[in-house]
């Protein structure tokens, strides 16, 4: 892990900018492990910060809960708790959580009922 | 597939209940391939209804966003297809499905940085 | 697709083996296909005929069935048709097989929601 | 983590009927982390109780190789360590374990090999 | 689908780059489809020109078979066809085709028997 | 775990093999667990020796690439970790695992891009 103390370069700018976007001096690991591979930290921090923070039409809270969706079907054990930090961050209650787990859950089990019994696209889909 | 003029029993009873909740007359394939084990229909119905329409925080749109969100992860295609009608039908514009798309894609992206570089957790999401 | 009539070498060795082994002179698509490396079809074909049919304490129905629930769990939509193909021919009854889907979505639902809810392992299962 | 002792309301019957349809006084962690959201709990419970408990024509031990052989091919770690225990308490010897993991490794292969090599569907399984 | 003749403003640049990059004035249906959503269509194409076109230590016929690996791995259709195409043009042999599929196969298997046996990391790998 | 010293039959003689193959004493830990089911050890030395050491068009180093990226997509921490031991014993640098990371990451993401947008194939892949 490469700490904000010996950094440079681009690894700084990117630091740099981590700090000044997020309102830290905190960096989480995960772009300090990056950081060993410059140019997949400056473009993996540039791309998710436009896509988590940049103008759209979801909401901050909204793009977090779908991202928590995803590392939780992946089963990612770090996006998990880091994103889940990041959702209560922007206002994810319990019973949210509670909710999003549930939608999770039942996705992943209709998803195989679909597979399994290879269910034919309806004509109003096509 | 079992076609609501053929079903009886507990099947039946999930169809009306299919077609009185959603307000319509149509029944997608995926229940109708379904009811050729009831017991199945049934809580699979069941469980849909209650997580993606029951009482809660997440409004309606948020819900399908997430459950968009997990069968593109999975690749799902009947899935992918119903649930983006679903979507539509409570909201979703093109751009909202483009951001969709493009949360689940770093996402992805980013589950697998994590992997592969063997991020340590940081104290602080212990 | 290399047909029986094309093959010869190894590919006609391993392709006499299948027909014998089953029983028929049909081949299936699988085979036909991954005979365009020799290699791969032959080492494919040896482990798949001493784990799906060598001897052991799973009977031939029970390893169909754990073969078919890998298969809807990763969406392989060939290995689905082919092996529940196999899982009939060997006794499985449409009650075996919506039980089957059964299990196979709710393991897929749990999976997630003990990633997803971070649940610490019992001390007992350690 | 939510324990026995602390718990009432629908929890509480939740946690009794774990205990009695399991004849142990012990509760799961698993079940004591949905416990953060009741719903969750009792849908979740009511669900695996009838799916892998209910009558049917698969016998207990097959369905904790089903449920097994899903949880290794996600790779859910806490789910793997339960369900094998479970699956000992219901007869697994080591040597079915042994091929229950050889057969999830083989169809594991063979739906990426089906994948990769793009196979068309055999009219038969059509 | 977005046309090259109907796009316009950023849409148009990209596929313009597309073009020039490529050297052809074919532009492939993922691009056209993305178009439909401009800021994911230009931030992908950037990505990827980057990732698998830029400098680096990777020869592009080796990028291309981690590509079409991932691909398979994860079922995609639409990337298995067209990364394959891409390999071949890049130089990929059937010998290699079979080589690469056998290994992402074994890969494949092998990741789940070390999560199905639960294998504890060796010392000498932390 | 099954340690040399205890091993006997054909454990004994995998184990020899490895030892010889690898030129070393020492035995990872995924061996030793194997060990408990013996034909499962063997068949997957011997397949394992084959594919990743044996005659072919793509050099070892390459091979072990592909195995990571596999392991990686799929977020098998234990095969993460020897392999990319493996790939680095073999040549791997500390920019080459950077941009093993950056496609394997790229390709994840494009997966999901190509599976929601549903973009149909392309005549010239078909």
């Amino acid at each position: 892990m490469i700490e904000y103390e010996q950094s440079s370069g681009i690894v700084r700018e990117v630091f740099d900018d981590i700090r000044a976007t997020r309102k830290t001096t905190d960096i989480n690991n995960f772009w300090k492990v990056l950081a060993n591979h410059p140019p997949t930290l400056q473009r993996t921090w540039e791309t998710l910060k436009q896509v988590m923070g940049g103008p759209g039409e979801l909401d901050p809270l909204v793009r977090e809960l779908i991202y928590v969706a995803v590392s939780v079907t992946n089963g990612c054990d770090y996006c998990i708790a880091s994103h889940r930090a990041a959702a209560v961050a922007k206002g994810m209650t319990d019973g949210m959580f509670g909710e999003l787990m549930s939608i999770v859950g039942v996705a992943n089990m209709n998803n195989r009922l679909a597979n399994g019994f290879q269910v034919p696209l309806d004509d109003k889909f096509k």
